[in-house]
């Protein structure tokens, strides 16, 4: 089986933010409610960490529910990591997801600054500077044969898209203008010239965007 | 976790047919053609068996690839397994799926006639004489924690909902009339009063109906 690079339930605004201006420890997506981007995803029974009843198992459960299978290692950026800027300044911050991060694999973390690695619970996260390919290998060789997960922020993607190593793109538009921030795209059709794409309405209200490249 | 009883990629025509009429060795379902009917699966980079390079990974390609996720046993009707009727003649008969069924667990096919457990690869079928809800006891204790399947035929999956012990359905209308056969419903609707009810156009030209219990 061949290994993949994919994006997986990266949700967008209707406008093409992927996360707000002014990203803190206390606003992760800055002005943006994540709570409001990720409303689709909160609201089906398979969310992670998901304590009360209920919850759709409609078309978004799906995807969410997806999110683990089949991938082996996932690759962030540093701003999807943590709101430090610049040299660590020590080696407390262990990322936002508490005791239990939801990756359960290797996680590389693109940064230009050194880091030894650390692991909590089953996620394992490794420092490293790399281009997008390179960053990829890495990845890839400790994936266990598995696909790699492009997991963000939206920089991130782009620049992986722009180096053409990525394979597959669930990209979700959440019904919200957010105006301002880090957009990741203008229109969903920009990559129609390199991906297959169809987009896919569902009863929440957002719109799922599935991309594959055309030469896979 | 609690386990769920579940129908998944069970397709039938648009007009409400899940196999034709006359079913024999030749034609496991009858007059229809099951390439037709399973046309949105078979095109599917994830449809088990595919030796081919491409495939689509839209929207279709979730489903497929859903289909083992989570599964820990499988229930059948007998008309599923083979085209014999009345006591078995002997026990040649293994099945239509050759020498690695798609199952990969314990399979459960209901029959009034006894007949000795047998393993195939890494499925292993029993046969039994059950109600639904005493079925889903047995398959559920076999199924190590994971959720049951209903696989059909049609006839069977109905005495499953009928007898309310079916937790979620994954129904796929394809865009082709049969006349005749076995019918699975009148209409997607039919089942609203008991069951959430989601559906989704593909791009294939299928659509998903996606059913949950409004009490789960």
């Amino acid at each position: 089986m061949q290994q993949r690079v994919r994006v997986q339930n990266f949700t967008v605004s209707a406008d093409g933010y992927a996360t707000g201006e002014g990203q803190s420890l206390e606003r992760p997506f800055g002005h943006a409610d994540p709570a409001e981007l990720m409303r689709w995803g909160l609201a089906t029974k398979s969310w992670p960490g998901r304590t009360d009843a209920g919850g759709s198992r409609g078309l978004d459960d799906y995807f969410i529910r997806d999110f683990s299978h089949g991938i082996g290692a996932e690759i962030m950026g540093r701003n999807k990591f943590g709101p430090q800027r610049g040299p660590w300044p020590d080696h407390g911050w262990l990322g936002w997801w508490g005791d239990t991060p939801p990756f359960h694999t290797p996680v590389f973390v693109l940064t230009h600054h050194e880091r030894p690695s650390f692991a909590l619970a089953d996620t394992t996260f490794h420092f490293l500077e790399a281009s997008p390919a390179d960053a990829v290998g890495r990845a890839a060789a400790a994936a266990n044969g598995l696909d790699v997960r492009v997991g963000g922020g939206p920089t991130t993607i782009r620049s992986f898209v722009d180096a053409d190593v990525v394979d597959e793109m669930h990209i979700v538009v959440a019904p919200i203008t957010l105006g301002a921030g880090v957009r990741f795209w203008d229109d969903p059709s920009e990559f129609d010239d390199r991906f297959h794409h169809e987009s896919v309405p569902s009863a929440s209200g957002v719109t799922h965007h599935i991309l594959w490249r055309r030469d896979s």
